[in-house]
């Protein structure tokens, strides 16, 4: 996303160097938490901050986003009962407990992505729905049957899911796997919503924006604007489900993200900031810069 | 070991409110790392502490320890392909590697059990061998597919058994597991050994501390001293193994130990300080404190 904001001053700036300017508002924005609430969209939303369209240039394989899924966070808070660890089977190891949920979830994430073909969009998708356990932590040492462990839990649901109605199941995929532990139908795990708790949502085709960001695009690329769904999350959530605001997430060639080395390609990002220099002029219109500028 | 350490002060207390010390010199030991390498008792050694018997007052249930188990330690690195978890699949998550590799280790472990029957003193035990996955710590946060994971365990071994046999058997066991895993099989777990690498022993039947022992324990609580195998770890070890010392370990009755609210019988503890009183008495012989004490 770093790119997309240089992308985003850069196409301004060309305008500029032709010594023309949009001839309506632009509205640059930066925000925080986009990778782990959107939060920060959502304070611009409710500062007041409201358009006729809004462009997000995310790395996205110069291709705009037709719908992407929410995403719920949750901690898993699991005990277990210490004892020494020479009597081990008469204790009830946290760390252990945390995997059998966690092999549960997974089968709700099975679940799930059977469910896909009855969400538009998310037909084709080989895997739309990912459960990530991406932290862990638990026990003390070595020598003790451990009598806590923590997860964190990254969930995926479709477009038109309510968050509350996922967590639910979630919840209830747990309390079941629970009831079949001896120590965890007695002392139940807790879950906590540390996080992510975002819908996810279908850009619906048609709109103007949409046109002028096609027209843009094959200008600067020499061919056709393609759309795809990606199974991540996204911000532009907030502008099309509560502003009712086609919201364009486009951007370059990336690789690795949220990995090593993550990076994207360069002459992507050019072409990408041509496009949306184009979208500018043809969205908001061109006007001379005023003398002296 | 709290408890004994006081029944070990009391006991010459006693003997000293009726006017009496021991005839020959008694060491009174407390040492460090009891719990995690063993290492406080073998320090004593090495300094050039000897004795003819040695007496470890560890909450026993008022028995003798006939045999116990060594411990190895060892923390496992295991690394992982992060990636976005929008694209999970294509990553390989070092948290569930971990969990494979234990699920490997609990094999062994079985074997080991298994060959209880080839170990004096163990052929009637349930289940001597206990690999205890203690303590995990794993992944930055939910929404990558994590890259690290740290795994603390702790694995018993039969006397007789040297470490490093014990610890080669364990790295080819996860050597043999990662080969079954794509990533892995690439890049190998890394096995530390970061406590306890100790032998487990037995204390031979017919020394003459043992027939002491038996005799102020009969004293003192009104019936025969028993004995028994545990599959704990025990400093005696040091004494047994490299002094060729009997070393008695023998204490009170003890609830929870390693666990929350871990406590000993007062009542119990009396009786023992009175074992070990005795045994001083019997083994040191006795003789009036000198005037003026």
């Amino acid at each position: 996303m770093k790119a997309g904001l240089v992308a985003n001053l850069f196409a301004l700036d060309a305008l500029r160097t032709i010594g023309m300017q949009p001839a309506a508002r632009v509205c640059l924005q930066s925000v925080t938490e986009e990778e782990c609430t959107g939060n920060g969209a959502l304070a611009c939303l409710v500062r007041g901050y409201r358009a006729d369209a809004v462009l997000i240039p995310e790395p996205e394989e110069n291709m705009l986003v037709r719908a992407n899924v929410g995403v719920i966070w949750f901690r898993l808070h699991v005990r277990g009962k210490p004892i020494h660890v020479r009597e081990a089977g008469a204790g009830a190891n946290a760390i252990e407990a945390t995997f059998d949920l966690f092999h549960a979830l997974k089968q709700l994430e099975k679940e799930w992505n059977a469910q896909r073909k009855n969400h538009r969009y998310f037909e084709q998708l080989d895997h739309p729905i990912n459960f990530n356990l991406g932290k862990i932590e638990g026990g003390d040492w070595a020598s003790s049957v451990p009598s806590w462990c923590t997860a964190d839990l990254r969930a995926a649901i479709y477009p038109g899911v309510d968050p509350r109605k996922a967590a639910k199941e979630i919840e209830d995929c747990i309390a079941r796997a629970s009831q079949n532990h001896a120590f965890l139908a007695q002392h139940p795990p807790e879950i906590e919503y540390n996080g992510f708790f975002a819908q996810g949502y279908v850009l619906e085709e048609g709109s103007d924006a949409e046109a002028v960001l096609h027209r843009a695009h094959a200008s600067s690329f020499g061919r056709d604007l393609m759309s795809f769904v990606t199974p991540g999350y996204l911000d532009a959530r907030v502008f099309v489900l509560y502003d009712d605001c086609p919201c364009l997430v486009y951007g370059p060639v990336s690789k690795d993200i949220h990995a090593f080395d993550e990076c994207v390609s360069l002459s992507s990002l050019q072409q990408v900031t041509g496009t949306i220099a184009l979208f500018v002029a043809e969205w908001c219109g061109l006007e001379p810069l005023p003398p002296g500028h």
